[in-house]
């Protein structure tokens, strides 16, 4: 069995990991902390996890959490996960960090975009962009593992085909996301009488930090350096991506053909699979990445609509797969 | 008192027509028919309407609905309301047709996408398309109103003062619809647990009659001819439309200059308002068209996004707009 | 023109009034004041009201909200409002409380309900509790006016025809209110996450404090004391209740007569209607309560539905009707 | 492994069998049968299912249903289950009947409610129903499984303890369910814009066809022939049920002690378990039901609200616990 620990775990990624554990045939939880709870049942915080785990939230500050575990799950804000990442790495313990701190390799970008300098920039180089379907090797050997965002999981599962097979001039990204993805804490814009009969967009254009990520990775593996637009929108959901993305291409390719193209790069994935109608209600509690592919010849513009979960394949789910890789044990499981 | 009849009255337009009359000091509603329930109490059929309306929904069949009334209103399906414009013109009766059927000034357009040659060409010429902030001149004077759609209204009035002002290559509009866009008849489509928890795309680029709709206007009124690509979307909401609208440019313009562009393009536009947060429910239930703009200058790009409510600025609302603006009375009448 | 003063107005029943007060044409907005935004534009907080109402929060601490008005309406918390209350009843201005301060007569009963020594008794004995369909004649007189809670106004509607002319021996009553009985600021509770796709019944039995306002008129003003049950329960909308009312009788009554005996107590209402069809569409966004008749003989048992908005007939809607009868005007104006 | 048939598995109970046996170690589907879609691939129909079976729908008339199989899954509507049932009895294979044509035990009670004369009035002694928690033994044994409704298996397993040892008088319930007890099949009543931001009760007081199974159970098993009074009502839910359950009792039980009570009655139950906070986020999809305990001293009333997946625990996961206790395997097999 693989000793897992879960740092910071009592909101919504947390809770997720704790679930798909729960079927998982070779994880065993070894804590789960938690800044808010610590001492407080697990089920008292989540009642519906009642089955799934048992015992109390652990306090970080007094466990020896870097004792007895072969792999760190940590589900911390950005600039906390960093000092942690960087003990595990230092005790040489295998760890997942869920938070944005090591997606981003070029830390002048970083800072920019989370307005704190880098505090182990060398670190940076070691850790691995986990996303299986493009740097499935890396993540084989790494012990240190950055896990995408969800909207970068959705975007980029939708954008790398057509980079890597055909010439992109720019990108419009429009995604609708679920109210999941602002997390558990009660705020103005997750009230129910907020989000329920609306439609948010927020950080228009070039605002999201998101788009450091994608970027980082689309302008390091790829050529031309195409424009990206982002806007992410806020839908009344539980959980559930849809990204619209808009590509603009330098020769029409017929829609069918590049379709082809996408299934053919993605024919060996376990959790990409196409779709002739995208909705999100096909991949929500699942860790999968749906993609439909369309184009307008008119416009030399190829649309591809991704629709994943946002808390399994743009989180928690992801982060299980990731494990999996690195301790080379089938990918898929826990995740059906 | 200006005398109305409704024809085709017990969908969701004409549920929200007899909803605005109740408010509108100046209209007296004559017969309200109706195909599938002629006989039945209208408060039987929409319980929410009572002390707004008395009496049962016409038989349009017996009844002689071109006697004693001023303005007609249709809300009928494509195809079906011609003939009756036809007559309602021919009896020098003010129509207002809901439907597509006069929208399209191209006859050749209407065959290709409404899979029907268009019977009345020569009312084409006479019919003007009621989008007031464009078109207020004409409708004072027009008999024949072809009311236009509901994605045609969120779109055009975000994209008609960036063409006349600047040199648009291309647009995306990528739109996020209610379910009562769809209608009152139950269809796998509309089925809550189908709807509730997902967003669908369809119709996806180039595949939406309200194209045509669309580009009849901006091709006629403007040069240029800029691709446009367009993706609707179903999302659980009541009622809404909102629409981000990604504008090429040939030369950058800074996005507060083209704010205030179009804040000055609307300033006398009692029911365009500009906005620094779009959201659907600053819209609901009101007949505004919200706007804000945004841009991206590393691709020349202009964002704006256009919020209605799809069944009163996109249909009915708009229908009593344009029939104020026909009659000479105040143009707000029946409408805040 | 009436002057109003809203004291405490950046909350839900705020909004609502203001929205209602826009459609009223005998009332002016003198102030709005705001402990959390004083001098914000209220339109800023509420953007919805743009168009409704002009200006900023005004701060109750400096501004002279005793001057220049004919009525104030108090949207405080309860405790807070009993002060302003004594103030407004010294400066001879008419008052409509939304709070529970005045609304029971019996102050040990306040005291043990709202944990809190009730501060002006003397003031109980003037301050009329504001239903008009059983206090209208006193409402007339009054300066002090108690706005019934959402949770006794749909019970109270729904129970006194039958407390008047049967012998009922107790009460069972399950509700189901929309989120925003529990206002704007976000919490645990209001969370999307946590109300979509949920029912949370709370203060089951006899745990919630608008039970002690119910008992207060039901024991004061009916002989049979009889026992009640209340289970409040949040579903998924925005606005609106449903009450479920369970009345054992001593003797069977036929439901039909019953029913006729409803209508007939409710006839010259201009806001109650009975419906044969329960459902929270028919009463949303309207000042109406709807009652639906039924009974089962086989146990006696008598079996009341009542829909209202919560915001509007259990709140400020209700606050205007008692308005309008307070100062002898239409008491359907602005409610219609 | 135990080969398994399901007919009539086009619905939303068909949908949740093929997702409980992909995850279920020991069985194995042999067809799926359809009447709407014989020969279309079950996941062109149920997207979601994909990677969860494969393969097409099958046409009872034409495969031979009765060969091959060890147990049959009957999704049929009321009445047409009937002569399937019969059939399956008449070839020795275990027939699990989720319909309620075996549930009543009184043909005279089946009649009456449905409309229809029993045809197989001699199977209705051999069939047994299907409710683990009181029917276990006879479950083991049987061939016959008349499956129980959604609303009574959270209604008795609300009353069941409380029936045996106290003395009630009375019961009335209250139970708010999810859209999907009302099937798949596009209707007035499911279409989105009737569902969301609504409550409605539907056959109120006696007139729910469930009422006759609950009475059939509690009039068979107990004595003392409570009266029963039943308000089911549709909120804005995909899946869950919650019942309110009132009980007047004939002497008064501490609430705490009837919590005991219960606790140890459904101590060894795989799924049932007692709660403090009844919400439905809690057991939607899962086979739980989880049980709230309260109690009124005044009136002496017992309090019970009970939660349940009405697709999982009131339909094909009861359907399979039933299955895997009829094959002598274990009962949580496939449902954790």
């Amino acid at each position: 069995m693989i000793k897992a620990g879960i740092v910071g775990g009592s909101g919504l990624t947390g809770r997720e990991l704790i679930k798909i554990f729960a079927k998982h045939g070779k994880v065993k939880i070894m804590y789960v902390t938690s800044l808010e709870y610590p001492g407080v049942e697990v089920t008292k915080i989540f009642p519906e996890l009642a089955g799934k785990i048992q015992g109390a939230f652990a306090d970080a500050s007094k466990a020896d959490i870097y004792k007895g575990i072969d792999v760190a799950f940590l589900c911390l804000p950005h600039a906390a996960a960093m000092e942690f990442v960087a003990k595990f790495a230092e005790k040489k313990i295998k760890v997942i960090d869920l938070s944005a701190d090591f997606r981003i390799k070029d830390a002048e970008s970083y800072k920019a975009w989370y307005n704190k300098e880098h505090e182990h920039k060398d670190l940076l180089k070691q850790a691995v962009y986990g996303l299986p379907e493009f740097y499935r090797k890396d993540i084989k050997k790494t012990k240190i593992l950055a896990n995408p965002g969800c909207y970068p999981t959705s975007i980029l599962l939708g954008v790398i085909p057509a980079l890597k097979n055909l010439e992109v001039q720019s990108i419009i990204v429009d995604s609708k996301s679920s109210v999941s993805g602002a997390g558990i804490t009660p705020a103005p814009g997750n009230h129910y009488l907020y989000v329920n009969e609306n439609v948010t967009p927020y950080k228009v254009g070039r605002k999201h930090r998101h788009l450091a990520e994608v970027e980082d990775v689309i302008y390091r593996e790829f050529t031309g350096k195409p424009d990206i637009i982002f806007t992410p929108q806020v839908v009344p959901m539980q959980s559930g991506i849809l990204s619209c993305i808009y590509m603009k291409l330098k020769t029409w390719q017929d829609a069918d053909s590049v379709k082809k193209m996408y299934a053919d790069f993605y024919k060996n994935e376990p959790f990409v699979r196409m779709t002739d109608a995208a909705n999100v209600h096909n991949v929500q509690g699942t860790n999968f990445c749906e993609i439909y592919v369309d184009g307008v010849k008119e416009s030399n513009t190829l649309i591809v609509i991704t629709t994943i979960d946002n808390l399994v394949k743009g989180a928690s789910g992801q982060a299980v797969q990731n494990m999996n890789i690195m301790f080379g044990i089938d990918e898929k499981e826990g995740l059906q």
